[in-house]
């Protein structure tokens, strides 16, 4: 991986695009701000009459996204930001609603109304992505969908955010079972566990997918719904990616949020359909990505409702209650969603039957597959097209054939986009 | 209400409804009307810039909700209609974002005004529901709660419709399970199916609500979630309450009908969560109450993706996979939902733990109890309060000195309703 260890880019100027418009004309969340009061630090005026509200200092998108109940993704898509910068003293559209605030910059105002989709270079795949968006909005166009059907469905790990040199949950998940070790002696001589500990991470890649789902599982049990998910926010909040020295959710694909927020402002509703752990991702899609809990489908573990000295909680039980992966994505889809998505986005294996099943509908379908071949910016791993076979997100080649032959849409990293996160130039 | 017509009178002609007020406010659904063209019946013209429709000859809410992607209930709200009669040649505001579309008759506009749940007498139940309201979304008030964060949940038999004299997917299951006998030989002699067979509605009531659901999932197996979803949608245009003489759609609960409204009026994501079987709902859900599928919670049979012929379908298993009921309810709602609702309504010892689960949250809470009492208008079951015991939706006495111990709101259908179903004058 030396070859790939460059360093990493930091802050990139505030460019700035007018998604807002879109958002505006597509009338998806056109909503009037609610101001739910001064929270920590963003305690700057809030104008009613033009649901804008002007940064103050110590502001940034995360507080003021919590007191108008949006998410950073929005926010930034609302006021054509590119990265988290804002400026003190400067106005900023709260709300789909907002009288057209003053822009950040004049400059990148035009450059957005003139492509929604500013991290893609121009070719099919772009092309593909605005053509679908086209005709499922046109009302005189034959494949028009109304927007109650408008359904997207997003794979996460390795399609909306890294997940190189392994799944972020089941870094997590190391960490998790080193902390409860002590508890559990069977673990020293049992796999995948002994592999954790003895951090041997080829006999742990041995272990395949379902055993690192068991794995991830099994060290999640034991505790309340509610204690789990204050481990998983603190986890998140401190553990660093190993090669970019960051937090894992500031690795999400920037050209990946640009399409969740097209798609939204086109009257879609977008949801991720995960083979990781439905209560990992929770805490954090609906501030990374702007989508909420309930369009949150993963993979689940059973839990009890007990009450404890008259307090009902829900226990975490070590059993696995569902596999959101391969030919599960279409089941879980149909079980939590109850709708065909009309457009589908995936990067791996994992992925091929939620693809088939979105495709197999009637009407305009749009189907895509990230292809990581960007070992430069990113990571390159197949086995297709003759790149390096992996344990975390294959693509296998038959996958790549079955693409082709389907019209789905294969995009790659490395050609197709023109940086891949929020933070390069 | 007659003391405070006179004002209200007054100010009828310049104010818009207060449930469009209410919507703008929260920002639910704020979108302007999305025109998906004209569909049977609803024909008339559309004025995009007010976002109205003229009503036409032959029109209906159904096929004017069609045309514009709403729901009967969110239109009639928006209209302040308090039944299904509709004016040729008026306008009818079809967006929350309309530019203050004229009343479709301004006595009922004085009524929405004064009054957000009209079909409710005043008394403690309807007090509990607007104080419950104006404390979560009044950011002033120490109880304030976030609009991404209020979500309400609804038991559906018994709460929202009725299930008198038996559940109506019973009902369903009954003919669905004499078509189908002939294919199973095996039903005349196993309980709960010969009881079906033979017209035996005691020995069906012993098989208890375990054997119900069972006899519900494995009567609706063996078939794709397509096909099944059409013989439920055909089922429901066609069969009658044995009672009523008339559709089961038709038999909603117009007060909880107004509680839907008045609570998505206010920023709240509304969820039914139900023991009933989640395909059987779905078909009918977003026409009905105008919730969308994925927000319904409910029992689930197994499925399992396959290719016949090249085309990717799920075909449902005789397997039953979870049942939403009693302690099911708060594991359903966390695993679709994500989120601890902040008001529970239900009617039955089934909903006992879905409320305590809600009340155990912090910060507001309004649990509320649908108490069976008026066999007149309705029915009246309990055993609660010495009413007739009863194999569906049993009410028992213990539920009740719960719900007084914890402060639980259990309404009285004959006390504290005005009406019943729409219908009703």
């Amino acid at each position: 991986m030396s070859a790939t260890e460059k360093p990493v880019r930091r802050w990139a100027g505030v460019i700035v695009f007018i998604v807002s418009a879109l958002v505006l004309l597509a009338g998806s969340g056109a909503s009037a701000a609610e101001d739910m009061g001064p929270r920590p630090h963003a305690k700057g005026e809030y104008d009613s009459a033009t649901s804008t509200y002007t940064v103050a200092a110590g502001d940034d998108l995360t507080t003021i996204g919590r007191r108008f109940g949006i998410s950073v993704a929005d926010l930034k898509a609302l006021n054509a930001l590119t990265g988290d910068r804002i400026l003190i003293g400067r106005p900023l559209a709260v709300s789909a609603g907002a009288a057209a605030a003053p822009a950040q910059s004049e400059q990148a105002q035009a450059d957005a109304l003139a492509d929604p989709l500013p991290s893609w270079k121009d070719g099919a795949p772009k092309q593909a992505i605005v053509d679908f968006v086209r005709t499922v909005t046109d009302p005189s166009n034959p494949g028009y969908v109304s927007a109650s059907d408008r359904i997207a469905t997003f794979d996460n790990d390795g399609t909306l955010w890294v997940e190189h040199p392994m799944y972020t949950q089941l870094a997590f998940a190391l960490d998790r079972v080193k902390a409860l070790a002590p508890q559990h002696p069977e673990w020293q001589t049992t796999q995948p566990f002994k592999a954790v500990l003895d951090n041997d991470m080829d006999a742990l890649a041995d272990a395949g997918k379902q055993g690192l789902v068991e794995l991830v599982m099994a060290s999640h049990a034991g505790m309340t719904t509610t204690e789990f998910e204050a481990i998983v926010t603190d986890w998140m909040d401190k553990a660093e990616h190993p090669r970019f020295k960051r937090p894992y959710t500031s690795l999400t694909y920037q050209p990946m949020q640009e399409v969740l927020t097209y798609l939204r402002a086109n009257g879609f509703k977008t949801f991720i359909v995960s083979g990781g752990g439905v209560e990992f991702m929770r805490p954090m899609t609906e501030q990374v990505y702007g989508i909420p809990p309930e369009q949150v489908v993963g993979s689940t573990i059973e839990t009890k409702f007990e009450v404890q000295d008259g307090n009902p909680v829900l226990m975490r039980e070590a059993k696995i209650d569902f596999i959101d992966d391969k030919a599960g994505k279409p089941v879980g889809i149909h079980k939590f969603i109850g709708r065909r998505p009309i457009a589908a986005f995936g990067n791996s294996g994992g992925d091929r039957e939620m693809l088939e099943w979105t495709g197999a509908g009637d009407g305009p379908r749009l189907m895509m597959l990230v292809f990581h071949d960007d070992a430069e910016r990113e990571y390159a791993y197949g086995p297709a097209e003759g790149l390096e076979d992996t344990h975390f997100g294959a693509f296998p080649q038959d996958l790549m054939d079955e693409a082709k032959a389907k019209g789905w849409v294969v995009i790659s990293m490395k050609d197709d986009w023109t940086r891949i996160f929020a933070s390069d130039e």
